[in-house]
């Protein structure tokens, strides 16, 4: 782990071999907190749940598995997005047959006001 | 790709086909812009660059490669993961020898009020 003025670093090995880890408080997040999950074969998460004022984005990185989402189960697999909302309610279930990884995001629904080539300041500075 | 009430769901394929794909359009996102990135061995994003009002907050998935960050290089592997604040100026590179994958969070500073299980609801419903 290292923190300087700009930016913090927290290395946390070979995501294989990971269960979950959680970034906001190793990475000193502001603006979101991240996790990185792993579900067994046929595991659930014990809930469900929905949020009071957080969005939630899900990128499935490995395996496959479902997502129960009011009242309704999708499949999903490995390069699959998704975005849920405060109200959605939710819980992922990772297939018999395959473990599944995935990444949550939570950011505070309609904070981001400008992204990308409205939010960057391109410099002058060359790197390498 | 579906929208409903609660929910986006947007399937990329498989991650090791994709140079750069981008969430906030496909997934209507509301509190983050998020890329899923690609630099091919011994690429670099053509820039440094800083932000205006976004924290940045990447993760890297596969191979490895350097950040260049305010002047200094530091190495960078998978399972990495790094928070940016709006004044730090950055540039990835990937090794000569590895392609770098890695995951960017945009997200406006000093949003998150809070998360987990101070936002989360939990629901009596079962799932599965």
């Amino acid at each position: 782990m290292k923190n300087t003025k700009n930016y913090s670093l927290f290395s946390i090995g070979e995501l294989e071999t990971q269960k979950r880890v959680e970034l906001h408080d190793n990475l000193k997040l502001t603006g979101a907190e991240i996790s990185i999950n792993e579900l067994l074969k046929g595991e659930s998460v014990p809930f469900v749940h929905a949020h009071k004022e957080n969005e939630e984005i899900y990128i499935v990185l490995k395996g496959n598995g479902e997502l129960y989402i009011d009242g309704e189960i999708i499949k999903i697999k490995e390069g699959d997005t998704l975005r849920i909302n405060t109200k959605g309610e939710r819980c992922f279930k990772a297939s018999p047959s395959s473990s599944l990884r995935y990444i949550c995001v939570q950011v505070k629904e309609n904070t981001l006001t400008q992204f990308t080539y409205d939010d960057g300041i391109i410099l002058e500075t060359k790197a390498f």
